[in-house]
């Protein structure tokens, strides 16, 4: 059963709601022998934190990450290491706010998990919308931080906004340095640009904008994987899916795939200038079967528009009266661009799993 | 560990290959005292039996189910119901011709898992694809036409073909009656005879071509599903990428979520005319954090066009030399047809593993 | 994959060193709507807390409880319930006196898992056992609070000690009220004023002494469990053997149904005085062929002695040179008598998810 | 969920019923290229069979299996080997005579599963006892044939009876060769003929006795398990509990290590004559922390008496009137003769599991 855990032989268990003293993560399955700090995962919490420019809510979240469990240090070893033991990662709520949550006590917000919280649960912690907040994903990025450690530095896991609204990149234009120099984490500097216009008008407006984030993994060896039901690509639409706000999910061609024609779909193979199989093309997002080919993983999420805006929608209150609500306070006008630290920790977290079963079968 | 099973409570665990003696499925987790025999299975089978159209490949697979266990009747019994017990389902393989596979034991396949099976095992079953071909796919309806019953007569999964390469359907015109009428499970009459014109040329180039299948599920009440890594959508979206030739998966609005505004995407709440919670529209697809919200579940899947083509496409060998191959013999010119009533059954397994994971928490 | 999380539907992941900030458990899939505050958990820590009488280890672990996540209270509330998140509990490691570790960070003491956590892991954080230590078994007691409260009143779960070392107690005498009046969790007050005096002679002589816990399940209904490889009882042999120094388990006759024979071994069925199916005996210990029969649940497990003695025994260091070995320091003479509400606890664990993975199948 | 699948990384899911049509088990997960065909299983199913002396049941079921899938063989391998694809192991039932079932219909066999399943399922195929026949076991050791060629030739696994009824062995007398040639799998050759004379006496009376298994394993290097709760020695109680009549496991000195004192329990380590760490003793059964020490594992089941006895025993029927039953037809009157290669089959399935979990962390 999944619940509030993600993975097999490496998995996260997260726990902790918006408003509660804290949430945090159990990271299960790591190996032993990993160097790994605070200052190994503070860094990723950084990228996913509120705060930082004027496009994210404006709300203070530190997100200062503890250990408080399997790591150990002692004279005899030059570093902190993993033990094979559960890291267990924790982050105190900083802004808990006292507030009126009168409104969203009673009446369900539309695109928000209030009305299916109530159906399923009968009780629901509407602070802050509880569970279902995006705060969980500092924990799946605390957690991605340690998938990292485990995949070493010949994997590289880096993703990027493509499209804001109706606004999509120049591809042509793409440029990995860029990504860290705005506040999109947007590969073309021109579309940025545009994208902040863009922002201050949704912003004005009280509205919200949707997004797609695009995650490239480099040096995934051919192999990882498995047919059937343990397939890469599963695991990761899986990953992708599970993360808040998110309505699709594309593999390689992904959607576009369904207008192809087989002699253009099919990555040609060839011998590559190192002696190694290449190919021509990259379709099928460096998975076929299920299983990793050793090109660039490709995969592209959709995140819907904050539900949260300003302007009024008509709704339901508990007693099934009709109303309308609005929301007040901070919240991120695009959610999908805090999405691209999170969507980058599923990839890590799908890629350690499938690393150690990788190991496990490797003879 | 998945491997080849797929659901929690109620799963299926699938075995077999193109060119073995039989394949199967162990259907486990079952409720017992449901009514079951081979008849409540065969048609969704003969639904996605080749050889029904010039449009399909042409082999002949009868796929002839037999239970072999976990039913049971008696003379106190007026119909054969499961046991509770594991329900073996059974489909021998019937046409194995005898074949030179030298072609594909030697070289890898542009499209296909050839390559990506070799990196991971070493070894590889390449007759008729081995355990990559679709027939696996027989295993997952019958399996699927399992869950149905579990799922009863309250839920109604229905699935349509709403793209062929460039062409997709008119919307306005979505008739579920004519999904049976035709070649294509289109519910849009006038496109479906331009789809027939499409595939025939096609055919003639011996080229293939892809296609996008959705999937609507009427009946699922409001509170299946779970927050966070149990979602519903997650699951679905890990059954869909799951089927071969996959390489996208969309909920409700899906990709093109990234271009909405807030105040469109929010599916606005209303009173019923039968006084229960309505909802405006259904971007969301159904769900909301994870969970049902009693609207319409829509899934849409976008299958890759058949890598087995009579084109020729450059590939290498095992001993890594250049070569160029193409495919002969049978084969789906668009296998994104017979993978309708196969994502029908991922989109019931789903649902019957969900309908009893919500009873275990019914209270 | 287990690693640290037990369970399936109702399920606990725990973690956290002796020597660590703190320790702790996340219950995942617990139902909402449960009262449940600190209150409800403490209890049966101090029930398990050292420095309750002088025949257990005299370290201070105060073993305060605290709910971060999974339950909420508003004005609406009469007490504070769960709400269907998973419940994260944190105990704060207090006495973690700096030691000199030496010893043991070199030698691998006898009886420990000190060697074969060298073996797996080539790392071990040796501060009081670390990952090994029976404080692990904390978390254990605080998420099988929470399973209690999920089982409800109708459940009850009881532990005693039948053995310390080779003196058993007299059944004739059992009384379960006698069991708290004790230092033992004795049900037979004859016998626990003898343990007192052969406990003085064991804790005299720096050594340590073995035990006998039984666990009594009153209230199961007839039909939680299931066969084959979700037995019952095979879970709740799983449950017991996973608590530190377990070395054996029985299930009602247990070991000595070797011995008996056909005619005496079968539990005859009658009709009880309330019209319901009754025993005439309760070899089986309340399961048959997986499932519960509605009688008393009867569990044994053995419980090895404390391998921490003040005897010297011998030993290998790590550079593999033979040396001797005694441990300081205060230590359980005999770990058998706090083994019991750990036992009780474990007990707990696997019936809740049983009563959850019965309510799934209820139809 | 476990349901009717048994591990982890490597794992058979069985299915089946005692009269039903066939029987069988998927093993899933088992590694590419190994070598196996259906003489490597044959001869453990024919250990297992019934028929082979006046000890057992005189049924006639020849448990010939067939491998449907999973393994591959072409000119270019000298051998059929495994793909990596799951294995279909299928043995058909032969022996299904018609027979008058109206007394176990409608009556609850005492100490069989009659009673449970009925309050558990409300139907029951109660032909031979369907799931619950002792006939299920024959797919575990068709699987633990499999496993044991995941393990290799360096890894020995023996099972042998030491106990029937209240008669053990003489421990002093133990002779692996001795296992194979008389009809109880006893190593003690004197004893063997005692029982032999005990059993005549206890088919005479129409009775049944119980028993107690041994299981030894050699050669498991140090370091497979896992601390918590995915122990080794946890994962052999449950194997060995899951078999139909198992009541109490034991791992090393068991049971009886609640009598021990710490100084004669902790088994002392010293180097070997290879100069590799060595143990004076063996109580812990080469398990300590849930990890394996090197040295030999011992487990010890018990098996209780055969329910089926021609001895008339008190019962309920259906209909809850009070009522007598007496087993006619073929009983083994010793159940635990042939559970000793069950055991072993399951021992073998443990550890094919936790070797391929050592590897993945092998690192």
């Amino acid at each position: 059963m999944s619940h509030n855990t993600f993975g097999h032989l490496f998995r996260i268990t997260t726990w902790g709601e918006s408003h509660g003293p804290a949430l945090g993560c159990v990271v299960d399955g790591c190996p032993a022998g990993i160097a790994l700090t605070e200052a190994d995962i503070q860094p990723w919490l950084d990228k996913r934190a509120p705060g930082q420019s004027r496009h994210v809510t404006q709300r203070r979240e530190p997100d200062q990450v503890r250990i408080l469990s399997g790591v150990f240090q002692d004279e005899r070893l030059p570093q902190q290491v993993t033990t094979g033991a559960p890291i267990s990662l924790m982050i105190e709520n900083m802004d808990q706010r006292s507030k009126d949550y009168s409104d969203i006590r009673d009446s369900w917000r539309p695109g928000h998990a209030d009305y299916t919280y109530d159906a399923k649960y009968g009780v629901r912690d509407y602070r802050g919308g509880g569970r279902s907040s995006a705060r969980e994903t500092a924990a799946r990025v605390a957690g991605g931080a340690v998938a990292r450690k485990v995949l070493g530095e010949a994997v590289t896991i880096r993703g990027a906004l493509v499209q804001i609204g109706p606004r999509a990149i120049d591809r042509s234009r793409w440029d990995w340095d860029e990504v860290a120099r705005n506040d999109f984490f947007c590969p073309d500097a021109q579309t940025a640009a545009l994208w902040a216009e863009d922002m201050d008008a949704v912003r004005r407006d009280g509205s919200s904008v949707g997004a797609l984030v695009e995650v490239v993994v480099r040096g995934v060896p051919a192999g990882w994987g498995a047919p059937v039901y343990g397939k890469l690509d599963q695991d990761m639409a899986s990953a992708m899916i599970s993360i808040n706000a998110a309505k699709g999910v594309e593999i390689g061609a992904g959607m576009a795939a369904a207008a192809l024609r087989g002699e253009d779909a099919a990555d040609e193979m060839v011998l590559g200038p190192d002696g190694r199989p290449a190919f021509t093309s990259n379709f099928n997002g460096g998975v076929l079967g299920g299983i990793s080919t050793g090109q660039d993983l490709v995969i592209r999420v959709a995140i819907k528009p904050t539900s949260s805006i300003r302007i009024e929608r008509r709704t339901l209150n508990r007693d099934l009266e009709e109303t309308a609500i609005a929301t007040k306070g901070r919240h991120d006008p695009c959610v999908g661009i805090r999405a691209v630290p999170v969507a980058e920790a599923m990839a890590a977290l799908v890629l350690a799993d499938h690393k150690l079963r990788a190991e496990a079968y490797r003879g």
